[in-house]
């Protein structure tokens, strides 16, 4: 038998032997991931599945295929639904005649990977849909999202796919941009500790080969959310400290934790590309960081090259050599073998692309075992348990920005409620961007959440009155009566992300705004928003409903932070959901009613208005407040905020010590700080314990705080816990002038409490 | 006699005696300029003016001092007026008695350097203020700009002072900073031509020792305009390249000029701030361009280091290594003895200082006439040469940004003219920030201009309507009744940079925002604006004035481009005048009435919004479109852009070659381009010829358009002119991956026209 296929060999040797049996054609179609998955396969009236000619000639042309992405995917680009889509309970079947085509019509037999889009949850005709990104954050729960990631992972793997595209690497730095709800949030420590979750939950522990485990690559990296004026994929002007400190943490962390690839992003920084920047691709990643895993491409990003190159072959020469090993969707990279013969790149360039290509299908256990178990396929998807920790991810994540006069939780507040908003019983619009096709009536709205949750006696009338962005004031009158009748209102606004059949679509998936686009989509891959306040009509609508008299309780259902100034004046408490998914209506029905106590903090700061961007809490240090002569500099509400139905003490702030060296801090030692925290209401509650430093005298300009710690702890009425954070050379170091990450010299203030605002500090001194 | 006191010895020499004779402490002295020069006379009742004791202090302190800043500044913050100043008269003769005190009041008797404020003319008691540099930036006239500087400067000298604090090198990417009127404008190429004039105009060409020559310090370096937010001294966070291509040019053009000095800049780039940057002030200003001239601090600047360092010894050694030679009313800088004793800094880094300090007061001259002639002291001083360039300036700098049905000039629209606005009357409202305080019934206002140039039958009502920034609507009345009762209504609206006495000033000059301020002004250093629209009461004022029916010509008396989308609708006409100056009025009542012909070219995009910053027309090139989906990208009236009353067409663009050697370029060759314009109305008009760059495929990411030539030319009705433009390896390189400047493989599009919205193409491929 021939080494690379004996299990008993070294994984090393046995890449070295089937590389020494390829060809370049070959070499190049492991590198190859054109294919968009759901041009593979056809389903049949009678329902089975067949493979398409269009799949078998692309097997065909370079005799094998790296990558399959998205086979599973279901979505209004993708076309994909439950009449011609690929049903949970046939996916390891349609998976294993997929591997089964490329095993037997290929000379070597090399497995193929499939590659699912998996930013928060797995994208499929019944795969879960977690809340997005912002909802993870706002959970300040990283091992909530582990076990969810771990679950989702077990629904990839059980249909026999094998690479998970997760959203975890971009931080939000600019409202106006789409994605957004792609992000943890505007910190890097935050960003870090949810990448980490995201790669040990979906990977597991047992290898790559394990059931269940699924081999991540993270996007995008890097520096995605700072395109210039929050335009999608713009570019990214900054330095390298920038860089380093706001936008490689995740990515450092990632990589740390084992992650198994990497997305470049579309973005250039500072003039070069992300897919040809070799320092960030190979310098950093590589070199720096000593990650040996591959690096995917964006979709159709190595053809955006060409107005570097001019030509597919330069384009994908300088794409390989500066470091990316897997295409998509790109033309470019089947140029490869042209590359190659007229000396635009080597071919051992080719070779090592192909072999860490390889060694991840060697990990996966490809070659040993490319089948997936038939029978277990559907067993996994939508498990209970998944579904339970959707909806507290939802119930975590709320975040109860405002509660004037305590109108929340509603109990009080009588028996009869209107529901009003155009978010208010939209299902696709609870999910955000990347979501699948839904099978109808699962889930719950926010109207069906409230009337979950109301007391049996409420009475609860529902108005949509207006839609996201339409014009039309037909509903208004609807929704007005509805609020005079009523002794609250709930007004759910927000933005929404729901693609429409439809919708115009650019190669690589992107919304196209157009006239032809539904309107109603202001959020999402493509879609910036200018201006962020809320569409006009809700605005008025809110007017009109604040006009009657009846007091507000605002639901912000949304994958952005709006400008909510206008509403923040007309409501007495506001509740931020995000979007909160599939559970989210029950979760939020929950929390008005005090079912459920709101933990959910800020993970992203909420602007007055697109006139005062950027906002983000961690800038630098003006060294006064520069205000503007219109306008606060500060966000409306910052990040790190969030109430409580309860409410917590913070005491007893102390350092282990007040000066340390920084050669003994670059050795190991750390520093201390406990804090008393303390429960002082009638009910029990979840609070984020926050750390902050502010460093200064460090021979750089530093931010005004920096996030270094965070836990999130149960504390019943009355409880009190100390809450103890370890301070070390990772926390306490930064990047110098000369960009050497170490400890130095300089003055520290710690700083603790459940946001920014008010919080016990403490002095340190590195000597 | 001294070596250093013998005329007939070459300066390098008599520096090197005079340094071997001094003490530390009089070295430390020479780099001292932290006295406010008003602080250092006062005028007696009888009109005499006397030394202060805190002069002669401040000379004993350290045996002798550098630079004594604004011995003639007036203005709100110095508190400096026709009372208590110094007049221009008697200007000579004060700063005789300075310097005399300084030579024989100390061991060396080493000259005191005389530094005045003139970012637009000389900010002293009877200086001629120039219109601001967005003015200087919109004439795309930078021999007119030359002529000006030089009898600016000739102002200055003749009064005795020796250097000139000029604001060139700002890009104005972000209109919300209130210095954005210091700015040329948001291009590199047009603020690096304007540079040239700057210093060539100041500094003259018989050397700094001829009469009327002033050594000019260019500020402020650098990439102040990319402060985050466009809040002022707001951190930069860019990277190199965008610094180089950007933020560089200006700087590079004033050092091959031979500016004697540069004024470093209160920002930070990506973490260091410019004080404290020796790349930017040591690496690439003197090793990589060879200046050899003197660095100044900007005002406080130093001591805002202790942020990095915890102390002003510091602080000073920081300064100083990194490349700062003179100081700015810091304190930091006088500590520079303890920081040599305490090891900080070595005492050659003081002595290299030191040598720069003395050899432009040897190159001044002022070791060999130390004095100026007090009889022709105000001969210079509002010269009708400079009133004449200065009246020119508001003409060729006015730009008519649309004139729908022909609205412009009045001429025909009939003999009743209603004038409104905040900005119609109001003479400090014209003349920008850095403005002395001004001999009453001096110059013209819009409504004095007018009336000036309107025809004898013409009936002319004013109504100011509103204030800037006010909210009362009690004059509003009145504007509409005049508005109905006129044939046209003129509304000159805006901003404000006008300071009122009582203002609250930060210790560094820059206004305060705060309730105790006047809200009137709404631009300026320190006043920055979130929102662009115009005040809520001009907007209404516009409204109410537009729904009488009367057509409305807009003129705008501005310091930034605002967002005028709502009033755009309203207007037949709009003029954007910047802050044209004291002969503003007679400029914009000679454009209105058809005497002159608007010439002037937008020098800075203006936005439809703040939600859609960063508008300016030189971005990297995104591939396709992308706009928001609530709102275009585009500015709404973009870089390039101004009308004519006449009509000038372009054709028969060529290239001398269409393809050309990277090799040959670096050699010195040149393509030439060639256009014909022709003026195909009725009447003369100036019209700008712009040529453009869009290069591609050249290994790192380009921008949609790039300036690279213009040329105003004068043309007669029917008259054609061929212009010519020559290309070589300056306009064609690009600083290439490796961050070296070069020429190298690429395509290009040159482009040329009146504006960037409609140009001749042609192609030229480097090779």
């Amino acid at each position: 038998m021939e080494t690379y296929k004996r299990q008993d060999r070294p994984v090393s040797e046995r890449i070295d032997d089937l590389l020494s049996r390829m060809t370049l054609k070959e070499k190049v179609g492991q590198l190859n991931q054109r294919m968009y998955g759901w041009d593979a396969y056809e389903k049949k009236e009678d329902g089975a599945y067949t493979i398409t000619d269009a799949f078998k000639q692309e097997v065909e042309r370079f005799d094998g295929m790296g990558a399959l992405f998205g086979l599973f995917r279901s979505d209004p680009w993708s076309g994909v639904d439950y009449a011609n889509g690929i049903a949970a309970e046939h996916s390891a079947a349609v998976a294993n005649e997929i591997q089964r085509y490329v095993k037997e019509h290929t000379r070597l037999g090399i497995p193929v990977l499939l590659s699912e889009e998996s930013p928060h949850g797995h994208q499929a005709l019944d795969g879960t849909m977690l809340p997005v990104n912002l909802n993870a954050g706002s959970t300040w729960n990283p091992e909530l999202m582990e076990r969810a990631y771990g679950l989702t992972a077990a629904e990839i793997r059980g249909r026999g796919a094998h690479l998970g595209l997760v959203s975890v690497l971009d931080i939000a730095q600019d409202p106006r941009w789409g994605r957004t709800e792609e992000c943890f949030g505007e910190d890097p420590y935050l960003a870090a500790a949810f990448t980490r979750a995201a790669v040990r939950g979906m990977q597991g522990e047992g290898g790559l080969a394990s059931d269940g485990s699924v081999a991540v690559v993270l996007k995008h990296l890097c520096a995605q959310g700072a395109g210039m004026g929050g335009k999608n994929a713009g570019p990214a002007n900054i330095g390298e400290r920038e860089l380093r400190e706001i936008h490689l943490p995740a990515a450092f962390a990632g990589a740390k934790a084992g992650a198994a690839g990497f997305m470049a992003a579309y973005n250039e920084i500072d003039g070069m590309p992300c897919h040809a920047n070799r320092k960030l691709l190979t310098d950093i990643l590589r070199e720096e960081w000593g990650f040996d895993g591959i690096v995917m491409a964006d979709g159709q990003a190595i053809d955006r090259l060409l107005a570097l190159t001019g030509s597919h072959e330069g384009a994908a020469a300088l794409a390989l050599s500066s470091g990316v090993d897997l295409s998509l969707w790109d033309k470019s990279f089947t140029t490869l073998e042209a590359a190659v013969s007229s000396g635009l790149v080597d071919e051992s360039e080719v070779d090592r692309a192909v072999r860490r290509v390889l060694r991840l299908k060697f990990e996966l256990g490809l070659f040993d075992q490319p089948y997936t178990d038939e029978s277990k396929a559907a067993s996994g998807i939508g498990s209970p348990e998944l579904t339970a920790l959707n909806l507290n991810i939802a119930r975590e994540s709320a975040v109860l920005l405002k509660n004037d006069r305590d109108r929340l939780p509603l109990n009080g507040s009588g028996k009869r409620i209107a529901v009003i908003g155009p978010n208010a019983d939209q299902m696709y619009n609870q999910l955000g961007d990347y979501t699948s096709v839904q099978r109808p009536k699962t889930g719950s709205t926010v109207l069906q959440g409230i009337r979950m949750a109301a007391p049996a006696d409420a009475s609860i009338v529902y108005a949509r009155g207006c839609g996201i962005r339409s014009s039309s004031a037909e509903e208004l009158e609807e929704a007005v009566a509805a609020a005079k009748a009523s002794d609250v209102a709930v007004l759910v606004l927000g933005g929404s992300s729901a693609r429409q059949f439809g919708g115009l679509f650019d190669g690589n998936g992107e919304a196209v705004i157009g006239q032809e686009t539904a309107y109603e989509m202001d959020c999402g891959e493509g879609v910036d928003l200018a201006d962020l306040r809320l569409g006009e009509a809700q605005r008025r609508l809110a007017e009109a409903v604040a006009a009657t008299g009846v007091p507000i309780v605002v639901v912000l259902i949304q994958g952005r932070p709006h400008a909510i100034e206008e509403v923040d004046r007309l409501a007495d408490a506001i509740l931020c959901a995000w979007y909160p998914g599939k559970e989210g209506g029950q979760a939020i029905g929950e929390i008005l009613f005090g079912i459920v106590n709101p933990s959910g903090k800020l993970p992203v700061s909420m602007p007055r208005s697109s006139a005062q961007l950027p906002v983000y809490y961690n800038q630098k240090d003006p060294g006064r407040v520069r205000d503007y002569v219109d306008m606060p500099s500060a966000a409306l509400y910052s990040f790190g905020h969030g109430l409580s139905y309860t409410r917590f003490v913070y005491e007893e702030l102390s350092l282990s010590a007040a000066s340390v060296a920084a050669a003994d801090l670059s050795n190991g030692e750390q520093v201390k700080v406990r804090v008393i925290v303390r429960n002082a209401g009638d009910i029990a509650g979840l609070e984020t314990v926050q750390l902050y430093l502010k460093a200064r005298e460090s021979g750089i300009t530093r931010r005004i705080a920096e996030l270094k710690g965070f836990a999130k702890v149960a504390l019943q009425p009355g409880e009190t816990r100390e809450i103890a954070f370890s301070l070390g050379a990772e926390e306490l170091g930064h990047w110098d002038n000369a960009m050497n990450f170490g400890v130095k010299a300089c003055k520290v203030t710690v700083m603790v409490g459940g946001g920014l605002r008010q919080t016990l500090q403490a002095e340190l001194a590195i000597m």
